[in-house]
């Protein structure tokens, strides 16, 4: 089988030289060209030797359109608009379309269901394949547990973060919720201090240690009568997001277009 | 709805025991009689004064017959023989028969079938639901990460434990084995020591502690190109194996006659 | 070597019973008295049959001054008053005084000290050897470790309790600060939610979970650049503070009058 | 004070270009000297450049001697062979000598004693301040918990690791030893398996976890009736190993000639 070409946006970002290292390793993905802003200092320059992988012969360019011609796919950590704008060349071209930019409005993600009437679009906040995974688990396991089982999610990243709980503790407390039937926004128990009270039932318990130079852990703990189930996930670097990004485009080769998720790709969608 | 009246076999034993307490907590449960060996002192004795939860009137018998007579499920974590025999009145009375004695022949296990077709007979090797539902996340977890997820379980037990790996975390290697459509006998890496060589590529590694008085941790780890999942289970007290096994016969109440496992009371099975 | 004679108060509730049970299964311990409130209905009992190890002889009496005649030494875990009331008695009698109870005023402490002239007083927030030892290394560690290394203190206990963080998490959080020669109410983070920015220099986190019958677990992290620390503790069984106890008691057996915690019986003391 | 002058032996190796960006990145530390083998390609290259963090104006090189001149310190991640040479010359130059090699005989181990009275030789057999901080701390916990507490080291490397259990956990499994007091080869239990019969009292277990790209996790439990105290360490990066021989160091510049250890340089020293 051909080799699937792909583009990487934001090429000279630390996402995107971690995308074309991830692609350099990645049997069956082959870089095809590198994006960045037109006033980037980087365009020119050959986007292999940028990302530390060896020269490749792609030069990063400001015109998408070209960059894009004759591709099978594009990679995309950029920024809401950016992303919207790929969207739309990605349709026109009827490629493949990852997006793992996120804090998009309503209105922009109405704007992707357009696309994907053209383009195989995949989109997830997090695009790592073990934290989808763990949020199909966490659902499933919320819906098979009964109220006895109390659900608890602790989270620990480094000292830089400056918001808690993390967007993925929040996406797996969305999971459980939609697994028990009922809405997080009723049932989040955030930061517990002081004199609280016993637990409240059917709460989602939420935890979040800071320190150091944690990528990401997460942990979703069903505490029972006598036993407790624990899920977690441990990110040890970035790259994970990188692998998740090109292990979608080369599911989404082959696909119908159509807007998809992690979940799809994963095989986990019911 | 009507109370589930439930038998106890062993009832003088500890997870007789212990069966007696949990009928007596749990809505919906009402122990209806208690059988021991012909021969044991208890024969006579009140089975809740003997259990620790007061009186029940329900007095310890050496004639099985008699305390099946009008109940409708037993509970059973005996011995192999006894529960053969057992499985013959449950049959004839089309009670329901719940299983968690071990240590099964392959003939007396093909024995069951023939009782399992006039009885709603549920055996599994371990009664806990956090367990079981542990085991079906794994062989799905399994299944859908590819060759570069390492799989390794660890457990750990009290230091009485005379055997190792324990039954449960074999029982998790089978379903990762499953999941991944190979054999656990050609693909288990057991007790890594010395110049070992690089990890074999689809083996399933097993790890065994032991100490203390821990009643029973068992840990599946998924460890990938920079991520690990952690699937883990942790018991706290030996009344989850009673726990399991009456929530078994709750759910066998209204159920056809036939072979289940705990698999099928998670509501698990595909 | 003779026997140590403990008389316990409190002796028919939940503590007081497991203590006995404690006593009865350690070498060198003896029960000599079990004194109860004065009207309390299990007074004339026997203290053995009370806590379910067998007959022992020794009836619980509400004549607290009669039960210590001829002991060794004194295990309490009762009331702030009623402490306060037997460390006359201790002291008179010149006998060990193993104090559990929780909750005393500043003005009780010191008449602890008063006491302390002329019987051995072990006193500490938490018997758990365990716990004890935890603590004298988290002070240790915080104070080796620079502050490019931050301490989170996470725990988690059952759905009925009533406070966050645990008592013993504090007390953890009250080491690390005296390790770093900080004091704990200008260092600690309590319940992070929201936009908090990045993480405060010198900080003591702490974070709660709750759910289903965890007896207690505590961890502290010392997260620094490109490691991690972590010091933990699991609680199984309340029987660890009964255990605590009798060893504080046989500790002090041979030692001079005065105050003393449970950093003294490990001999961790400087 | 001005700042300590370091060389790096092997500076053209994987670690020793981790140790020149650390030095880079450590106030009072700068980068004096890089050796390499006089046939490596590297010689003649410009250190930071190779590094990746910027030109230094230091030239590798193959003369050690002229590399040595006017530094303070050496740092040495090389071959048993190279570092024996080396300690001859830091001892003439009267320089501080951090040797992170591992592997030597007991003759060459005999060896550096002789290079000691001559200058401060900081050697260990894991540089990592936070692994030998835990060795410092299990030390201790083994000698202060009886034998009722049983001891289980458990560590988990990537798939590509050829021996076990690490080296660290036999430098972890020799702290327990020394702390109780006893011969670590008479009670090393590795790798159960099978029909074990119940734990030996005394025994330290061992296990090994292989899988994906872990750097390298450590923990160590004690295991008691009712509770269990763990102490862990988990490496996220290779970093932690230079971090600390530049902290060796620092520390080492204004020490007396002798041969030391990570527990000196940590303070831990008895």
């Amino acid at each position: 089988m051909s080799e699937m070409r792909l583009v990487v946006a934001g090429a000279a970002g630390r996402m995107g030289r971690v995308l074309i290292q991830v692609i350099h390793e990645t049997p069956g993905a082959t870089l095809a060209g590198a994006i960045e802003q037109a006033d980037s200092i980087a365009i020119g320059q050959d986007a292999g030797l940028l990302a530390g992988c060896g020269q490749t012969g792609v030069e990063i360019t400001g015109d998408a359109l070209s960059a894009i011609a004759g591709a099978d796919g594009i990679l995309d950590f950029t920024s809401p608009e950016v992303s919207v704008e790929l969207s739309v060349l990605a349709a026109q071209a009827r490629i493949v379309h990852v997006i793992g930019t996120t804090g998009f409005t309503a209105a922009q993600l109405v704007g992707f269901e357009a696309a994907a009437r053209h383009a195989v679009v995949v989109r997830s906040g997090n695009m790592s394949l073990g934290v989808n995974l763990l949020a199909a688990l966490v659902e499933k396991v919320a819906g098979t547990l009964g109220s006895e089982y109390d659900i608890e999610i602790v989270e620990m990243h480094h000292r830089m973060k400056a918001d808690a709980p993390s967007g993925t503790a929040l996406l797996l407390g969305e999971a459980a919720a939609k697994g028990r039937g009922v809405s997080l926004d009723q049932h989040a128990a955030r930061a517990r201090d002081g004199r609280t009270g016993p637990r409240r039932a059917g709460d989602i318990g939420f935890a979040s240690l800071r320190g150091g130079t944690v990528v990401g852990d997460h942990k979703v703990i069903f505490a029972g009568p006598g036993e407790r189930i624990e899920l977690s996930h441990a990110a040890e670097d970035r790259s994970i997001f990188a692998r998740g990004a090109v292990q979608a485009a080369l599911w989404g080769k082959s696909r119908k277009p159509g807007l998809y998720s992690m979940v799809d790709v994963l095989g986990l969608a019911d």
